[in-house]
């Protein structure tokens, strides 16, 4: 398994692009057009004000992420994305 | 639904650009010409100095915001967009 | 109204560029040359190190402030600008 | 008057540049020849780490700051500048 | 032995770049492929906000790190690197 | 006499830049080539977190500072440099 | 002898590039190729947080630092470089 560090999650890109579970259409325009995805794992966040700040997100939100961020990896096979928590957008309830 | 992350704002943007509900004109000059929009959702605000900041605007508050920022999402075939708070530039009563 | 978010302040910039009320003339170098107005509405201001610092100006003091800053906005037919309290010079007493 | 803001100084500068009051001559490399003036208004400084820190500089001190430096206002048919603090380099005894 | 100074950690990269012990393939696209390697020594952590704040990861960990990224020593032979804890992506378990 | 502003320090820089008292040679190359001087004047220092942190420097230290650093001022006819205290490098007892 | 300030450290550069006491052989890409000193003399430390955080080396420590970082400066007749702390990558046991 994977265990991100700092303030990074492990994010597998969900493939229908249009429309999403949560009824939200990623418009065409490539550039701004979020990417949707399932958190696998959550880093223990980093250290701010003497404190250890953990990231929002919990494993097995739907997320929205900034196009072309993060580093991809493979993991068992599957195309995975490892993102910073300010690469995320919102989670898709 | 979609809850934004950190100090993010979802805002539906006003599509009647000149005159609206507060009286406020956009002038035209289309580099400053600041948009207009209900705010949907807010986030849970960023961690600073120990406390967790929550952003100023509250759901349902027409604002005023910088042109051409954010991140374009579609939700239930509604054009809205995903804005830093620091985007936004003042709150119309 | 327009409420001002963060450290914003709103502005209705002083027609008569020359002599102004507190006897301060705008040398007439136009890049330097800092422009006159009086406060409209102040923000509430941003949150640093644990507390929300408030911006210095009041509502009706006439300030000075650079030139070219701030965004554009008309309110009930009125030229005004959103600033940032840091594009504030000084208050004209 | 003028009442600068935040950690902004009103200086009126010295016009003879070769020898000052206090035995001081700027040498003749324009670029790093600091200018020579008198403090006519201070600042009620910048809030830092929960303070309101307060320039250093008192309402006729002479002090030398950076050439090109600071935004020109006249004042009373007086040619003035709104300075930072940062832009002081020293006070002449 | 290396004693890494500060946030840094000294790592041995690993060769078989692509099915690693965790069943992580790294995808071909040079750019983003991410290395793999075992920790062989951690620095002390840098101070912030009036702490040392170690590294999260331990001696002996198999870490994810950004390609390109450290400078290269060979110790008793063996390449390493020198990295920053900011290279590192993630703990593979 | 000048009382430097902040983390300022005026030096005389001293002539002979080969053999120093300390037995300190300034390498030919001009670049890093600092230079040597005694500190006449010490600033009050800058705020950083709630304290006003005083320059390690004192008068009549003999000190190494970075070449073409520092703003030229002639006091009582002698050349001086008023320095920030970061272009500091050494004290050379 | 020669005192650094604040974060900085002297150190007295090795000349034997390839084998290092501590089995450490420096690479030939000359890029990263860090190289390895004698630290001669180490800053009191800067000012973070409201303490002065004082630099991990202490005299006599074998370190390894990055290529063409520091000041040069001869003392005695021996090459010596000025380095900051950040420049250090590691402490050779």
């Amino acid at each position: 398994m994977i265990q991100p560090i700092g303030d990074r999650v492990l994010v597998q890109p969900t493939e229908k692009e249009e429309q999403t579970a949560g009824g939200i259409v990623l418009p065409g325009t490539v550039k701004e057009k979020p990417q949707e995805g399932r958190v696998v794992a959550v880093g223990a966040g980093i250290f701010r004000d003497g404190h250890r700040v953990q990231p929002e997100v919990k494993v097995g939100n739907q997320v929205l992420f900034a196009k072309f961020s993060g580093t991809e990896v493979k993991v068992d096979g599957q195309d995975m994305l490892i993102l910073h928590e300010s690469d995320l957008l919102a989670i898709l309830n």
